[in-house]
């Protein structure tokens, strides 16, 4: 297996910290998207949407969409589970890496989109729509604080594939030059423990 | 258990349609969001992000995310099953789950969602972004009719949760004033026979 992988992106980041989870180690590809290698034949043959990341497999068939990738790797080593072990944990892991994938890291991608210089050149940008997700982004960091008062982590009491989501999408704040506000301490406990792992630096 | 529905909405009949292909009935709630029954105190206590669906469970736990539920369901009834049979199956039924629902439903929500009139006490309409979102949905249609062209369904040659989420999108074009262009002739087979199953009055 082969996989695209964009090293600063934040979706191809939660397939690498799963697959550091994981212990696993796949041969890497690295498309740039500045240079705008995700445009080029050879890469639309891999994904006609032109986004990274992508796993090929060794039947050469081209699978893409995050998820999809890390369910597939939670398929082939099924632990440490990162989906959850029984169909109600499934369920809620699901739950939560839904909210945290459509709620926060939706809102985190279109204030950088939409509004970020270096985006203009790869985005048409709708700079009202990234001025809209401003405030969006604020209470989704505000409700996760919320809810991680209540646990430990996202989902529960344990790490999950919901943790690696909203990870990236917080550590993705940077660029949009927004930062986590001092008040949102149960968010920033779980920032700080889930950024300790190991998996956080890949 | 209890299904909180909403018959008018798309999300709400991803499940309905999921339940009628499994032959599983559910007593069902209505939640009217034109009275904004979502956003009383007794819908927030199930789902704070004031959402439908949301399948309460005999314990009393909320489940929302409509593909959280959807797979919930298929574990307690595996057959037929709609998210695939093997490990490879699975993988590309989620690639294609996602793209038609990142893609092209996502797309059609935020023309509706931000330009409908009707939406305006529901929603902090962005215009320009709804405005934007047209010419992409058109593109995500002549996408699902380049890639219909190779295959009978979505994802492969069977149906699944992925065509499940395509025709909610795509019926859902109606209220957006939007048409498919006659011209997708892949896309109109493909609708006419999804929309031929007893499922798709759900």
């Amino acid at each position: 297996m082969k996989l695209y992988d964009t090293p600063s992106a934040p979706n191809p980041r939660r397939v690498r910290i799963f697959l550091a989870e994981k212990g696993v180690s796949i041969p890497t590809e690295t498309v740039d998207l500045g240079m705008l290698e995700h445009r080029g034949d050879q890469f639309r043959a891999l994904n006609p949407r032109q986004q990274t990341p992508v796993l090929v497999l060794d039947d050469g068939a081209a699978l893409s969409e995050s998820v999809a990738i890390c369910r597939f790797i939670e398929e082939l080593h099924p632990e440490p589970n990162l989906f959850g072990a029984s169909p109600r944990e499934r369920a809620f892991t699901e739950m939560w890496q839904r909210r945290v994938e459509l709620g926060l890291l939706a809102t985190v991608q279109a204030v950088f989109r939409h509004l970020h210089p270096a985006m203009a050149k790869l985005e048409d940008q709708c700079p009202a729509w990234g001025e809209a997700n401003k405030p969006r982004l604020m209470a989704e960091l505000a409700y996760l604080d919320r809810e991680l008062a209540e646990r430990a982590y996202i989902a529960g009491d344990r790490f999950s594939i919901a943790d690696i989501t909203a990870l990236c999408a917080i550590d993705f704040l940077r660029p949009t030059r927004i930062a986590v506000p001092d008040d949102l301490v149960n968010l920033k406990r779980w920032k700080a423990e889930v950024s300790s792992r190991p998996s956080a630096s890949a």
